[in-house]
């Protein structure tokens, strides 16, 4: 077999199939190879028929049918599988080929496998996709992180099947050093997770607090879509409200509030949590999904409480617009946190983070696609260095113009039983954010009353640290003082 | 010298020192090391002086100075010191001794250490104490974990030391296999976080919504601690209200809120993460440390915000009121959480736990110790299988007395301004706990729209999924289907 073929995937599950199909459309020949050998004959006696594909039975001959330097991309299963497959190819590659990890791989696990195969000479790039099946096919967004020579490798192909927006722009781009890729998606992955239960409180309150229809809701989504909300989970929330079986069935209507997650926005929690910066609205988000999935224990509970929520007692038209507003600004607060969270990581690991950038290709291909994307380009353009997203004053200004309706409705679904998980969570952190006085003196003189932390003092210089004796029966010394 | 001594410590910071003064208190004999020797001298010269207390200057000496199996107990910083140490230690060590951890090690660091010693013949305790300095000195909560035979030699000791309540019950008891003691010893610091930041809302809205001034605050926590929310940390924020320095300044409020932490809370967070649990009041109180610790970009987001809490407008005794029954309500919460995660982490790991008795043993001792963990304790012996804590009749009409205050204190705090992370991260949970249909429905539409994840039906059975093919154009095979 000649070795033509100017890149390798393997795994043909639903993501890999796709973006095979895609870069055979862009002129690219393929060399394919799935584990089970009965899914690379079906693709290739299928949809990749008369296609430039190849199918191979072995990892041996798919690195035989590649072009040097070979150009391998992974789309299977984060984990252990990663690890495998990788101990499986290497021996048939040599020095200089490039690696491509397009899975939800764990950023610190790419970081693990870079190292170790760099050292053998291997070129490794850690990558986020995102865009789902559609966007595999179409043009995902494409977080290339790690090897700065493997990517220009790649660039030809990772540009050509990205999607585009404003006309040609690539959604694709160099993110940065070992991990960045990854991270960058996991953070994107994360926000998904907040947009998502932001929609589904918007729905919650239209459905259970204004007794509204999925007819109804359809429209109001569909308007929507035309505002700053305009964004692919906009889209596809107004197309589902509408979505009838032949039957005349509203399928959304007859699907288990039973929530599944596959574990990346946990690890957003977890990387937040390392880096002591609060995620609540994704942390929400996560929790939400939890809950759901709880049912058994909701059903007692709801019984045992004799919960009804009650219907909210306002002009349908103007709380629906308050509703709008709401998830707007709860939606600016998720993305301040990411974003925060993305550059207190940059700083940690020695990323260079182009944050507009990231903005820029996140418009299009990828499932947080939106035209409210732009508006945080601009902020870092205006600013790289911005502190965080809500001291950017067009965001200042949105905040502040939506501030009355989100306390509004925040209030109407506390009254009528409704919970917002994410929406109130986002609520907090900006009255906390914003707040120069927090009630955290008094968890310090309980610290050190208990644990003689010590504490600093607002009338001294930061850095000064004090205790005090609070029972006047325990030691001076504070624990500060000690070390083994 | 004689091997008399009956226990071995190492590690003289402000907590291993006062253990060993409890310890002697209680007749026995302890040998004493700490890494840097001056300590020791200064121990041994100062406050142990005259006391059935051997200081030791190496490991070796203080194994020598040990009856035979030998118990030392490690009081030193968790994370690699207690493997350095253990590595120090295990050559002057014979078969059958027992190595206690007191330390705040991260439970899955015990489970590791354990294994590897247990191979060499060592048996280990993983042993959470909490309490403070003040409870290590006067009786701590000790909350032993791992090697059953280990615990029958420590018994003794450990029951002598630790806090008693009801007159002689011990706040200590055998917690469950390996890992089990340092997992609920997590639990509780992180339920710990949950009670001072709920605490800290309340005063947050006396000060900033009431008006009030820390004289009168004194005198309200001074009242709810007569009340159901009775409790060690009720006691100490009354006292540090109330506490004035000789000229008159009430410390409190000259310190600064900027707010430490030690990781414990995020380790709990990390675990609910992991074992699916819903832990938002807890996550809500570390995210609250983190924002308190940004007092540069708070004064800045204060500034560009104009940002000024208003008062709240409700007469203020009853409202005080409302505020007390809100804490009570979000403290049921809290523990409910909590509980639920012991409880998932226990299935998990296969550790047998007693749940009334974790709440008895927190009774004293500890720095969580309160009239309302007997109240914990009574639910778990109603029915020890009780599905979550807001089930049990007692907690059900607890919470159903608070909830309009509850609500009415959220609301008047979003109105104001005032944030309450914890206090209405709790009343969305509850909401979302008692809620029987979720928005989750759309959610899983949406999963299945762009990911082809699959959802059940209101009208099928569990387990059955089903995949939609929303858009007409895209395949028909579910991603569940495919696996590489």
């Amino acid at each position: 077999m000649m070795n033509h073929a100017q890149i390798g995937l393997i795994g043909l599950a639903v993501m890999g199939e796709n973006l095979v199909m895609n870069m055979e459309s862009k002129g690219f020949t393929v060399a394919v190879y799935n584990r089970s050998p009965e899914r690379t004959e079906q693709f290739v006696n299928g949809r990749a028929k008369g296609k430039r594909i190849i199918g191979c039975q072995s990892v041996q001959e798919l690195a035989d049918a590649l072009e040097r330097p070979r150009k391998i991309m992974l789309m299977i299963r984060a984990g252990q599988a990663v690890d495998d497959m990788i101990e499986q190819l290497t021996p048939c590659l040599d020095p200089g080929d490039v690696i491509i990890d397009g899975g939800n791989s764990y950023f610190k696990d790419t970081m693990r496998r870079a190292e170790e195969l760099e050292q053998k000479g291997f070129l490794y790039l850690g990558t986020g996709v995102s865009g789902g099946e559609d966007g595999a096919l179409n043009g995902p967004c494409l977080m290339p992180g790690g090897c700065a020579q493997a990517w220009e490798l790649v660039e030809p192909i990772f540009t050509a099947i990205s999607a585009k927006v404003d006309g040609n722009v690539p959604c694709c781009a160099w993110i940065g050093g070992n991990g960045a890729g990854h991270f960058v998606k996991m953070i994107h992955n994360g926000i998904e997770y907040g947009d998502m239960q932001l929609i589904c409180e918007a729905y919650h309150l239209m459905r259970d607090g204004l007794g509204m229809s999925s007819a109804e809701m359809h429209e109001i989504f569909k308007q929507w879509n035309t505002t700053e909300l305009d964004s692919y989970l906009m889209e596809i929330t107004r197309d589902i409200m509408g979505f009838q079986e032949q039957n005349g069935e509203v399928v959304v209507e007859k699907i288990l509030d039973v929530a599944g997650q596959k574990g990346t926005g946990k690890w957003t929690c977890k990387a937040a949590l390392d880096e002591g910066i609060p995620l609540t609205l994704i942390s929400e988000a996560v929790s939400a999904r939890c809950i759901a999935a709880m049912k058994t224990e909701r059903i007692e509970a709801s019984a045992a409480y004799g919960k009804k929520c009650r219907t909210i007692r306002e002009e349908k038209g103007s709380f629906v617009e308050k509703i709008r507003k709401a998830l707007y600004a709860s939606k600016i607060i998720s993305y301040a946190q990411g974003y925060s969270l993305m550059r207190a990581a940059a700083d940690d690991y020695g990323w260079e983070l182009d944050y507009g950038n990231i903005a820029l290709i996140w418009r299009g291909g990828c499932i947080i696609r939106s035209v409210f994307l732009e508006k945080i380009k601009d902020a870092y353009e205006r600013n790289p260095q911005l502190l965080n997203l809500i001291l950017d004053p067009y965001f200042k200004e949105e905040i502040s113009f939506s501030i009355d309706a989100w306390r509004n409705v925040v209030v109407a679904a506390v009254e009528s039983g409704i919970p917002l998980p994410a929406m109130s969570a986002a609520l907090s952190w900006f009255d906390s954010y914003t707040c120069e006085s927090l009630p955290a003196n008094l968890l310090q003189a309980q610290r050190d009353y208990f644990g003689a932390h010590t504490y600093e003092r607002i009338d001294r210089p930061r850095g000064e640290i004090f205790h005090t004796n609070w029972t006047g029966h325990s030691g001076s010394t504070s624990s500060a003082n000690y070390t083994v």
